[in-house]
């Protein structure tokens, strides 16, 4: 053995590491183990971050209830707080697809937090009397409520960075809704012309719309709030002194400014995967929505010739290696397949939530790369798309007013007056004929030319008195 | 044309209909051009209560605006009252599965309430001047407010008659919490033995699981009462009287007792699916849920000799045709299969949600047909799992406590006493061995025989005391 | 007892029958059970059939291997031969969804085929002795080879049902490409205007891609020929005599005329799900790309002023109850939905088949559930699309070409003779001066007006040779 | 301007890239546009590999075809072959998600390419002059058909590494099935006792049942070697020379040694995304079934004390950080992971197919993503899986041969010879009792002891011979 290297143990024998490693035996095995995606769980480093919150309210709690001594527990607590101000992450190795239910990164962070402790402590790494992975830094816990712990405060953290990107993008198609409320176009349902409205309120339908999904975010987000620590192997607080999930909750919620209570029945929220898949479901929702709102803005913007064209997406970048001048909606284009990809991955947390069995749901580790994933892409989409799309749209507002005016769907307006089926002949011939509606409906003598002009006024168009006969 | 016969027309033509229809010309089209799933609309019968509920509301709101007549905004109710309290429901035959966003089913509601008020007024069915489908039951109203509030309201019934059943399968589960509460067994996390709880325990982790779904069933359900009354076309009004949304709104709340509200923003209303998202993605994750139960009860109920048998099923039926005696869990079985229903239809749903496009999302009819179906099966399951399954559930009591006493799990109660490497020592050492914990223990000479005794009482066991050195 | 009502007991007791019920006490246990979708089995006659066909193939081997006499044999062929024509399929009443892998649905078979064959034989109902619901009809079988052999009978009928409406889809679009083959339109990628194309070319891919679907549908169905008859419980073949699986096997495929063979492994086989997963898989590709194709049509038949309006889709109902003469694309739409039905249900069966444990797929039913709704629902949208919407499209010719000459896309055709950067420079002009590509061309002279008009031909633009400088 | 920099211009506008850049200006606005996923495309190096072997494809046959140079050609050729053998991969930086169809790849391709050939000739980079990105790189071709084909070249290749592994499982489940040939032990259905097999059996239905999947798995690969190299932009062939397309199909066939051919309709071909759905598919039901295998192993592998334990699973890593000596099945569990992204991304891929609209799929990006990440896990899981777990399991003989002669399962070997009535008596006698079904037997006289020993004996539950009265 060199003297780069020191000796760690656990039951299943001896291992060689570098001592340069904070991480020990348990994370070595773990990582010869899992080469599965190559990602390493510091790849969400806000993840990192709440591995460590979780492990010093817990030492702050065993400090407390006098279970382990007060130097242990304070070197546990600076360990804990070089990590939460992002030392040492690139310690936190393991593959972000793992069996054992996240046993692997909870050794991961005992581990390298025992060994920072050592270190603080002006002791050699490895040297666990003095503070031991399992014994002090696990002190009271187990993988089953310190992992999902950690997981629900990253998760919190995460939520809000993706409700900030929600909420500009909201104010962002607000104000083109504001831009554009003069801007007279017509509706369409079923890809059919409908009877006109305001691009204005197309685009404060979008805002409107977000509006929505953030409070559904919001509400799931708070869902999670709810925590097991103190549960330890499966709720029944075995080897958690009394009063220490309480205290080590009330901890957590001080260090982290979050607002965590515990669980009320620690055995079903031991096992109880239903709030990922709850806010995973919250997530599809929002993907859903916003890959509506893309597929409307490429199809609103689609031409400029042989399309709609009643909109302009900002040029990006050249759309074509073959067609000169092409340029393609290619923000709304990735926003879509963000979407696609949120979506899907439901079913994957679906799947991962439905498996767990018993005491324990040991499927966590996928339920946390997808959720992280999905947030990460999300907000990065809807950044994208706020910045390098809606900011900068701009209206056709010649060839929307006049779509308007050419279409047959006006003679809607006409109903209350001349009735549905006298309406409905009037398009008939309009269709056959190319006719206009105006044209036909003065020829027919069905309304004065005034009480016409007045119906397919602009201003009547775009906010529809109620007129009859 | 023969004496049963008569001749209804629209604006693609004339069509023949068997007199005894009260369904008019529109409907007939739809019948003819929809055989798809063979289901009709009348499958779900609250469903054309709610069209009658929306329908009425109409009319009340009309009459008082005074834009219909008195006389025929009374035949109109009173003919929608017939068709709430049951009546007519054979005359709602479309097919379930549609195009056109609901048009067909709007229409085919529009004329039969027609017909109906017309025979109320001792009028000929067909007679259109006097009440017309859509210039008197159909005004101030589109498929596309009057289809989705009608959606809303029967889905808001359903739901009420879904967590009834959820209400009472939780109860289930905590009867069986406290008749098992002093049943000592082995807790297990994946799959491996873990450390000791008791049955009642697990019970109850049931029972509050569902608890919790029960919440969030609520939660969406209340999204859900927001509508679009009075949006029309597109949500710009058009064709409403001033004041109809609000008004039409209120009569819909005070004849159903649900206490709808109207959206502050009919044009993004009239084209979001973002509620039927959220409640589809809500009934996924009780159907996760009540999955992941309805395994771990196939999992304890093993055996009889060859599985865990830690709890028997009732008896429900022979479980095989050749093998004489085998009893199967088909009541969880049955469960699990309308979980995965509900879980993969969720998918269903995003895809028609994330399909609609601009002004209204046409693909309501396949998002009504799953939630409708999912609704009744899930509900239908629940009871029968309550009534057939878990109301008959009784333990082995003692089968469960002996494998507690010969596990090898229970060392984990030592380790605050030993520290986690000595236990670990002796797990590995009963293991290789076969031996039991409490010998090796003594023969190592690790406690006294007094302590271990406190610590591995059956009382200590289930509810374990926090004992150190 | 009453003179109508007969006893029956299993393992589990007694139950009182009417006695013109052809099923009996196993029958009514499951009708009991299971209260779930209210459809029964008998929903898909085809499967019924599948039934008769493996009862009567397991009857023939028994009475060739001489294991049940040749009267009783005989009288359960005569049975099985009657529910093959379509006789007694009333009888066949188990909720589709149901626990216990099939048993109940077996079972079902076996009491209507025994009390059946007593009838045939003179005896009355339920006089077991003579012909035997499990010791004669089920003989050398179990549940767990003689589902799912009669799932495989009825599934490859079903798909050849569904291949000829494929068939006939094909054909029509193939048609219509043919019909419009010298129609010029402007091609689209990203929604963008591309390069030009013919009509035809759009219609015959659409043909072509439906014909590579056909051949994997074939594919597909190939794979569940491999059948487990003789399998008995789990594969080990106990209780069949010497002989029996593959003389059984022989008899199936004599009798239904279709090519079944007997698995190597019956172990392997009487688990596996594969060939389900295989065959759900390939109907949402085909149901992935038919919608695909359904998007596409309602895009191109957009309009009638606001849209795209290349194409005429048959009118085939009034599309609004609000805006007269409005008329929605509603046969693609309706195919959309069903594709949703077909991709979502995807999922289910993979859940289903993933939930699989040991030596057996209890969960079947809700997999042959949803593969015989979904052919069914294919089938019938397949038919619906190619009668009320393919074979009736139109072209707007004069629309199609306009904007074709009108485009900035045409621009690529000049690339390899004045290069891409000269090209792009063309189509940044024209999109900002809404001037046409030709003039520009001209006025920078970079191309002869003789080359010019040569390249930008109508046939040119349409089949494009390679012309370059 | 620095001595390091160079200006490059597209149609947008001019942009600044460091000149030690080998890509260019399209590719850096990629790279601003795209802050997705921070994983570039060079995470699967087949790819990059692809897309050097297109290209190098398409420069042989333009120079055949006299369209470029015979000197720019071969410099291009040279460039792509540093990139086959892996140089500059670090220069192949565009996310992985990204809008456009996959423009920004083929761009970053053709960028790169450019300016090695010009390093090549002794140019400086930029010079495009010279050697052209677009004029040259990308002569013949558009990224609608040279990126699909890139796609299908890297996934043909990395299907192959995905095979390797296949087989590997295979065989070693198949050396297991060997192995546990003579071990009895109890089959089980629906997790009830069943009747007996051998563990031999099992595990050969585990090799046999991936022989079939690695069959599915080939067909699938042979489908993505169709092609549509030179369709250009919408498969009309516009501006590739006559001869083009078959030319340079033969070409990249040659050099890849992969049996690629033309599509039939390059137009079809163009849009259609068919074989990746296929593929997908084909992929979920591997990893349906190999989830199953998973669940089965950790079943019977349960225990220690109170679960089934008839195998050992090689003991990987501490599975706890509070239970001492606890080992988890975290290989299988990790599979079960990996499963579940894998079913869940074939709904994206689903989503993303279906999302193509008209003569392009733009939603590919994330198709292959999924795709190749995809077969990444899976062939890692199946190499961890086989190495880490299925070579090192053990089976635990005498508590599967117990779990057998305990059980009650073993009457249904009575069957024959004293029916199924007198056998499901004495099952639930057994059951009620705790007794026998041996002891039972002989006690009601139903059979001599000689012939229910012989019934009885390991040799024949193991491998049951028809025995009848």
């Amino acid at each position: 053995m060199s003297q780069n290297t020191r000796i760690e143990h656990d039951f299943l024998g001896e291992r060689e590491l570098d001592d340069s490693a904070y991480y020990g035996v348990q994370t070595l095995r773990a990582l010869d183990n899992f080469h599965i995606t190559g990602i390493p769980i510091s790849s969400t480093p806000l993840f990192i971050k709440g591995l460590a919150y979780v492990k010093k309210a817990a030492a702050l709690a065993n400090k407390e209830l006098e279970v382990i001594e007060p130097k242990v527990a304070d070197a546990i607590c600076k360990a804990c707080d070089s990590i939460i101000v992002g030392e040492l992450i690139d310690q936190f190795k393991v593959d972000v697809l793992q069996g054992g239910a996240g046993t692997s990164t909870n050794m991961n962070a005992n581990e390298v937090i025992a060994n920072k402790a050592l270190e603080i402590l002006g002791e050699p790494k490895g040297n666990y009397d003095v503070v031991h992975p399992n014994n002090h830094v696990n002190f009271s816990q187990s993988t089953n409520d310190a992992y999902p712990t950690a997981f629900r405060i990253s998760l919190f953290m995460l939520i809000n960075e993706l409700l900030d990107s929600m909420n500009q993008l909201e104010k962002s198609f607000s104000k083109k809704g504001e831009e554009f409320k003069n801007v007279l176009k017509m509706g369409r349902t079923q890809l059919q012309d409908a009877v006109p409205m305001s691009l204005g309120q197309e685009f404060n339908a979008f805002s409107d719309t977000i509006k929505e999904d953030i409070k559904r975010v919001e509400e799931a987000r708070d869902l999670i709030t709810e925590i097991n620590l103190g549960a330890t192997a499966i709720g029944t607080r075995v080897n958690a002194p009394i009063g220490y999930p309480e205290l080590a909750t009330k901890h957590l919620a001080e260090i982290t400014n979050i607002p965590v209570t515990l669980s009320p029945n620690l055995v079903e929220a031991t096992s109880d995967t239903g709030a990922y898949v709850q806010i995973s479901g919250v997530f599809k929702r929002v993907a859903v929505k916003i890959s509506k709102i893309c597929n409307d803005l490429r199809l609103l913007s689609s031409g400029p010739r042989a399309g709609l064209n009643e909109i302009n997406l900002p040029r990006m970048q050249p759309g074509s290696s073959i067609m000169p001048g092409k340029v393609n909606p290619v923000i709304p284009e990735v926003m879509n397949q963000i979407a696609f990809q949120v979506i899907g991955t439901d079913v994957t947390i679906s799947l991962a939530a439905e498996g767990g069995q018993l005491q324990l749901n040991v499927m966590e580790p996928v339920i946390a790369y997808n959720l992280f994933n999905n947030i990460q892409i999300l907000k990065n989409g809807f950044n994208t798309l706020r910045e390098k799309c809606i900011d900068g749209i701009t209206a056709n507002e010649e060839i929307c007013k006049n779509m308007v005016l050419n279409s047959i769907g006006i003679v809607t307006q006409l109903n209350p007056i001349i009735g549905y089926e006298n309406s409905a002949s009037i398009a008939k011939e309009a269709l056959q004929t190319g006719g206009s509606i105006y044209d036909i409906v003065l020829e027919r003598k069905l309304m004065t030319k005034e009480k016409l002009d007045e119906v397919l006024s602009v201003e009547n168009l775009m906010n529809p008195k109620f007129i009859n006969k």
